[in-house]
C-alpha cells in the first residue's frame, strides 16, 4: 500500500500529544477512534500520562513499540516539527499535523512551514492547519472534527477532498443528516505535500466512491490537477467543486481592458470547463449535485415528468425547472390512457403536467403503477415527485413503492419534499432517491446530470507546428506595427497599413488605401493613443497632411511629447469588431475572445480558454468560443446580416492561441482590439494591437 | 368585528360535513381547533352522527343553535353550494370552502363557481379549493392542512397569504421547524370573494404581524393590490413576494418586438417595485428573508463584519456577500485594538474581516467583546457571525451572548450555522437573531434589508394634464407619419421629414435636409419595411429619385404590392438609439425603455414601468429607467463621449407615459424605434413609429 492508502486505511496510529480530554482537540481523535469503532493499534504520545482511555501512552515517539503507518501530530506549530523529524526517523508513512501557524499566518509561519517540510524528509504530510480525514467506507475517522460528536454516518459514493477543514466538518454533518453517504473525506489545507490532486486520483481509484466532490479555495498545480479530473472523467466519476474567491474578480489591477474582463475566477471555470468538471454554483448545490449522481442513473434530454399530490408544489417545480431550460410537456396519449385507468375515484385531469394524482388519493399502489407509466413513456427524460405532507403518516410505504420502481428503468428519478421531513428526505436518500427540499436544488441536480452526459475529450493532441521565427522582434512593449507584424506571422492578418514621419510621406501612403484613412500615432510608450488625441479615422485622403500637423499639435499638448511617427491605414468598412486577448496567472495562459467596442465593457461579453502547455487551442474549441458569445448571432446572420467569415476567426483564435503558447513565460501582455471579422470569404483583419515581450 | 377578523378569530366555528375520522380530510379541522387549544364554541354537522370527539353533532345547518361566526365546509363541491346557501340564510359571516372541482377545473367547474358565488349572498367567502386559514397569534387552526399534525408553532410575526395550499403547509412546517414565528396564515387559491389584498389589508391593521409574505400564482385585481402594498409600505410592514410563472415569460406570442421582450413576469417585477414589494428569488429566500425582517433593524450600508471561529466558513460567507454588493472590509484601528484587546492567549490576526477568534478559544465573554467592538465600529453597518461545530457543546450560552448584544445597537445581526444544527437554528431565531444554514441567505436577508430601507414613494400626483385631441387620427394601423405625428402632439419630437409620392417630389424634397437622407416607403399595411427593401439610409440627396424608383421595384418583387407613398426623412448622425415601447397586460400598462438596434434583442437591455391609470410616469421614475439599463453609460459620458441629452429623453419617456395613460383600452400597440438621443441640449428624434390604435 502507499502512503495515501495507509492514510485511510491505517493499521496503526500514534496521535502525538494525546489528551485524556476528550472536549480538547488534542483529546478527540481518540475519542473518535474509539467511539466509531477504528481496530488497528492506537498509540497514544504524551510524557504526562500513562493510559489514555485504558490505552497505553508512550512517553515519546522513539519509545513506540512499531513505526506507525499513520500519524495525528496534536501539538503546537513549534513542537510539530521536532515529532515529524522524529516520525520520519522512525519510520512513519504518513502524518497528519493539525497546528496551524504556518504558511497561513506570514513571513514566519512560512519559514516553520519550510523547516516542517525538511522535517518530514520522504515522509508524506497532510496539512499542516488540516483537520484531517474520515474513511467512512471502513470507519476511520483521523480527525479532530467537532462533527464527529454524531453517533452515525451513512457510509455511501461521495468521496470529499476540501481546502477547508471547518468545511469537511459542516458536510459531514449535512450529508449525514440527509441521508447522503458519503466515502471518504480530507481536508488538504496548507498543501505543503499531499494536495488535491493527490486524492483525487486516490478516488478515482476507490471503489466505495462514485462522485468526487471538491471545496476549492485555490489550485496550487493546474497541470496535476487537470490530469486527475480528466483521469476521473474517464473512469466515469463525476467531479463536482465548489470554489469561493468569485467576488475577488475584479480586484486585481488590471494592465489591459482584457485583464480585467478577465478575473481569475473566470480562469477557474475554464479550467473547469475544459477538464469536465461540473462547478457547483451555491454551497447547496455542492451537496445537492454530488446525491444526485452517485447513483449513475443518465438523463438523456430535458423533457422532465412532474408527478404530485400537491398542486401548488408541483407548479413551483415545473417553474423552477422552466427557468433553467427544462421542459415539462404534457403526457402523451398513450401515457394519459395509462395514467387514466389507474384512478378508480374522480376522475382528475391527466392531460396536463405536473400530473395532479390528488383526486384518487395517495395510495403505493397508484404511486407505483403512475411512476411506472411515466418512466415507460417516451415523452420523458427524468422523473420528479412531489412528496405531500400525506407521505408523512406512510414514509416507508411511499419511499417502497418508488424504489421498487429504480429497477425498471435508469431515467433519474427525483423527489422533491414539500413538507418539512427531515427522517423522509434522509429514508430516500439512503433508498437511492435523491431527495429535495429546494425546488431549485432539483433544477440544479437535473442541471448537473446533462453536463456529466458530456465527457470531456482527451486532450486534443495539436500536432505541434514548428515554433515560429521571431528572434527579430525586440524584447519590452512592442510598437502596435511591430506588434500587429508578429499577429501576422503566426497567422493573424492585420489591414494594410504604411509607417510615416512627416505630413507629405503621410498624403502618398493614404493614396494606395481608398478615400479614406485612419491615421495613428506610432509609440511603444503611449497605449492610451486615442486618450492623448492619437487616433483619427475617417480622414479623407486629401486631408491626411493637415490632420498628422493638427495631430502633433495635439498629442505634444495633452501628452507633453513630440510623436515623430505615425501609421497610416486602409479603413476597413463593415465587418464585426471583437477583441483578441490573453490572460496569465497562476492558473495559466488563456485566450479571451469578445465582442469589441464600448459594448464589450458594458456587457462583458467575453469567453476564455486556457492554452494547452505546448500546442495551441482547437478549431474546435475556437468556434465553441465564439458561439458562446451572446453576439453569436451577428456572425452568423442575424436579422438579414450577411454571414461573417468565421472560418478566419477561427483561424486567428487558433494561431492567437498558438503565439500564445510559443511565447509562454515571455508573454507580459497582448491584445488585439479591435480585430474585424468581414463577411464569409473576405477574412479577418487586426486593426489595432498591443505585445510586451518579457526576455 | 368584520368578517375578515371573524374569520382569523371566531368565536363560534361550524364544520359543515364533520368526520370523527381524523385522518380524513373532512375530520382534520376539528383534530386541529382541539390539538391546538381552540376555545371557541365547536358545531359539527353531520346528519349520520350524534357527536364526535365529544362535540355535539347537528344534523344539519337548520338546526344550528346559533348563527356561527365562521363555518368550514368540507364536502364535495357539489354540496357546498347548497350548505353555502343555508349558511348564509343562518347569518353566518364566512364560509372556507375546501372542495375542490371549481374554476381550476373548466368550463362546468367554472359555473359551479358561479353558483357558489351566487348562493352566498352577502356572506364572505374563502376559497373554494382551500385549505383554509391558521391564527398561530390565537391557537386557532381554521384549515385541514397537514402540516397542523405538528405538536407546536412558534407564534411570530410573519404574515402569510398564500394562493396555493399545498405551500401554505409546506411553510408553515418549514418555519416551524426553523423557529420563525409566525402570526396568520391563509391560503385563498379561487379567490371568488375575498383575495390576496384583503388580507394584506387585515395584516397591516394585525399588530402581531411584522412582515407579510404573499405566495403569488396571479395578481387578479392590480389596483387593489397596489393600494393594500403601499399601505404596507407605509405602515412599515415590508412584503415580501414568491411569484411563480418566471419561465413562461418568453411563451406568449409578440406582436411587436417590445411585447416579445417584456414578458408578463416582467410585468409583475414592475408592479412589486412600484409598491415596494420584495421579490423573492428563490424559494429558501422565501422564509429567510421575512425571517430577517421581523426585527426592525436597519441596514444603513453594505459594510459587513464577519465574526468567526471557523475560518473557511468566514471565506464562504464573505464570498457569498461579495458576490451580492457588500463589502467586508477590515476593521479600523480602533475597532482592532479593541478586539486585539480581548484576546488574551496567542494573538490572532485581527487586521482582516472576517474577523478571526479561533487562536483565543471561543468563549462567550469574548464573543460578548467582540461583537460589541464591532457593533459600535463606524466601519461596519452589520454582522454575520460563524456558529462553528464549537457552539453545539453549549447553544444557551452562544445565544445568550448574542442576545445580549442586541439592545447595544439597532445594527442587524445575522448568524450562520456551518455544521448541521437545526435546534441551534431555532434558538438563534427564536431569541431575535436569524440564523441561516446557506450562505446565499445571509446575502438574500441583508440584500432584502437595503431594499426595506426604500419606502416608496405616495404614488406622485402628477398634476393631471388636459388630454391631448387626437380625435382627427384614424382608428386601426397608423403609418408611420401619422403615428411619429401622434408622438409628437404628446411631446415626443420627430426627425424631419415629408411624404412624397413620386421621384420628383422627393428629390425636392431632400434638398432641405442636408447631403444624405433616408427614404422608406410609407404604408399602414407593411410594418417590417426593411424586410422588402422599402428601406434605404444615406442616400446621397443627388440619388434620390433613382433610389426611390429602384424601391418601387424592390418592394414590389418582395411584398407583391406597389408602393405610392414614401418618406424623405432627415438622417440622425451621431446619437444613441433607443427603443420607447408599452407592454399591456392583465396587470396595466407599462412602459418599455431599451437600448436600440440589434444590441438591445441580443442583450435584452431593457427596463419597464407600470403607467398609472391616469397620469404619467414621473420625471424621476424616467430618469431611474434610464440608469438601470446596462448602456446607461453611453448616455452619460462613458470613455470620453459626450453627454447626451438625458433631460430630453426623460421629457420622452414621460410624454409617451402620459400618451399610454390617455389612450388606455385604446392602446393596442404602440413603439417608437428608434429614438435617437443627441448630445446634451440637442434634444430626441423619433426616427420610425408604429401604432395600432383600437375605436
Amino acid at each position: 500500500m502507499n502512503a495515501i492508502s495507509l492514510l485511510f486505511k491505517p493499521r496503526s496510529v500514534a496521535i502525538i500529544g494525546a489528551s485524556g480530554d476528550a472536549s480538547k482537540t488534542a483529546g478527540r481523535p481518540i475519542a473518535y477512534l474509539r467511539k466509531h469503532g477504528y481496530t488497528g493499534d492506537i498509540y497514544p504520545v504524551n510524557p504526562r500520562v500513562d493510559t489514555i482511555d485504558g490505552l497505553r501512552c508512550y512517553p515519546d515517539i522513539a519509545s513506540l513499540p512499531a513505526a506507525p503507518d499513520v500519524a495525528m501530530v496534536c501539538v503546537g506549530a513549534e513542537r510539530a516539527i521536532g515529532a515529524v523529524r522524529e516520525l520520519a526517523a522512525k519510520g512513519c508513512a504518513a502524518a497528519i499535523v493539525l497546528a496551524s501557524g504556518f504558511g497561513e499566518t506570514g513571513e514566519a509561519g512560512l519559514r516553520r512551514q519550510q523547516e516542517l517540510v525538511a522535517a518530514a524528509g520522504g515522509m508524506r504530510l497532510l496539512g499542516p492547519n488540516t483537520i484531517g480525514l474520515v474513511n467512512l467506507t471502513d470507519d476511520i475517522p483521523l480527525s479532530a472534527s467537532g462533527a464527529l460528536e454524531m453517533d452515525r454516518f451513512p457510509a455511501g459514493a461521495v468521496g470529499l477532498v476540501s481546502q477547508s477543514g471547518g468545511i469537511l466538518g459542516a458536510l459531514l454533518s449535512r450529508a449525514a443528516a440527509r441521508g447522503i453517504g458519503m466515502s471518504k473525506l480530507v481536508s488538504t489545507s496548507n498543501e505543503v505535500d499531499l494536495e488535491l490532486a493527490d486524492f483525487i486520483d486516490y478516488l478515482v481509484d476507490d471503489e466505495a466512491t462514485r462522485v468526487i466532490a471538491l471545496y476549492v479555495e485555490t489550485v496550487r498545480n493546474p497541470d496535476k490537477f487537470r490530469a486527475a479530473c480528466l483521469r476521473a472523467a474517464h473512469a466515469g466519476k463525476p467531479v463536482v467543486a465548489f470554489k469561493i474567491g468569485r467576488s475577488e474578480a475584479g480586484a486585481r489591477a488590471a494592465v489591459s481592458h482584457t485583464g480585467a474582463m478577465a478575473g481569475a475566477d473566470r480562469m477557474y471555470d475554464a479550467l473547469f470547463k475544459e477538464v469536465g468538471v461540473i462547478r457547483a454554483q451555491t454551497f447547496a448545490d455542492f451537496l445537492d449535485i454530488p446525491a444526485a449522481l452517485t447513483n449513475g442513473r443518465v438523463l438523456r434530454g430535458k423533457r422532465v415528468a412532474i408527478l404530485t399530490s400537491t398542486g401548488g408544489a408541483g407548479t413551483l417545480i415545473s417553474d423552477a425547472l422552466g427557468v433553467t431550460g427544462f421542459d415539462a410537456p404534457a403526457p402523451d396519449e398513450a401515457t394519459a390512457a395509462r395514467l387514466r385507468a389507474l384512478q378508480t375515484g374522480e376522475e382528475a385531469a391527466l392531460d396536463r403536467n405536473p400530473i395532479d394524482v390528488t383526486l384518487a388519493g395517495l395510495k403505493p399502489d397508484l404511486l407505483r403503477g403512475a411512476i411506472n407509466a411515466l418512466l415507460d413513456s417516451p415523452s420523458y427524460d427524468a422523473l420528479v415527485i412531489i412528496i405531500g405532507s400525506s407521505a408523512l403518516a406512510m414514509p416507508e410505504l411511499m419511499a417502497g413503492a418508488i424504489q421498487d420502481c429504480l429497477a425498471n428503468s435508469d431515467k433519474p428519478i427525483l423527489a422533491y419534499v414539500s413538507p418539512h421531513a427531515p427522517e423522509l428526505m434522509a429514508l430516500f436518500n439512503q433508498r437511492g432517491v435523491p431527495a429535495y427540499a429546494a425546488p431549485e436544488s432539483c433544477a440544479a441536480a437535473l442541471g448537473a446530470m446533462l453536463q456529466v452526459a458530456r465527457v470531456p475529450a482527451v486532450p486534443a493532441s495539436v500536432a505541434a507546428a514548428a515554433p515560429v521565427a521571431i528572434d527579430d522582434f525586440p524584447t519590452g512593449s512592442l510598437d502596435e506595427a511591430q506588434a500587429k507584424a508578429l499577429f501576422a506571422r503566426f497567422g493573424v492578418p492585420s489591414v494594410r497599413e504604411q509607417i510615416v514621419t512627416n505630413a507629405a510621406a503621410a498624403q502618398t501612403a493614404a493614396a494606395a488605401f481608398g478615400d479614406k484613412v485612419v491615421l495613428k500615432i506610432l509609440s511603444s510608450e503611449i497605449t492610451h493613443k486615442s486618450d492623448v488625441g492619437g487616433v483619427a479615422v475617417a480622414v479623407p485622403v486629401a486631408q491626411v497632411g493637415a490632420r498628422l500637423a493638427q495631430m502633433i499639435e495635439d498629442v505634444r499638448a495633452r501628452a507633453g511629447v513630440t510623436p515623430t511617427r505615425f501609421l497610416v491605414q486602409e479603413m476597413v468598412s463593415g465587418g464585426a469588431e471583437f477583441i483578441l486577448g490573453v490572460h496569465r496567472d497562476a492558473l495559466g495562459t488563456a485566450v479571451l475572445l469578445g465582442m469589441g467596442g464600448v459594448m464589450a465593457e458594458l456587457f462583458k461579453d467575453t469567453t476564455m480558454r486556457l492554452v494547452p502547455a505546448s500546442g495551441s487551442l482547437t478549431r474546435a474549441d475556437a468556434l465553441e468560443m465564439a458561439r458562446e458569445l451572446t453576439t453569436w448571432p451577428l456572425l452568423d446572420g442575424f436579422r438579414g446580416r450577411p454571414k461573417a467569415d468565421v472560418e478566419a476567426l477561427v483561424d486567428a483564435i487558433v494561431a492567437f492561441s498558438r503565439m500564445a503558447a510559443q511565447l509562454g513565460e515571455r508573454l507580459v501582455e497582448a491584445e488585439i482590439n479591435p480585430v474585424f471579422v468581414l463577411e464569409a470569404g473576405r477574412g479577418v483583419r487586426a486593426a489595432d494591437g498591443v505585445l510586451v515581450l518579457g526576455a
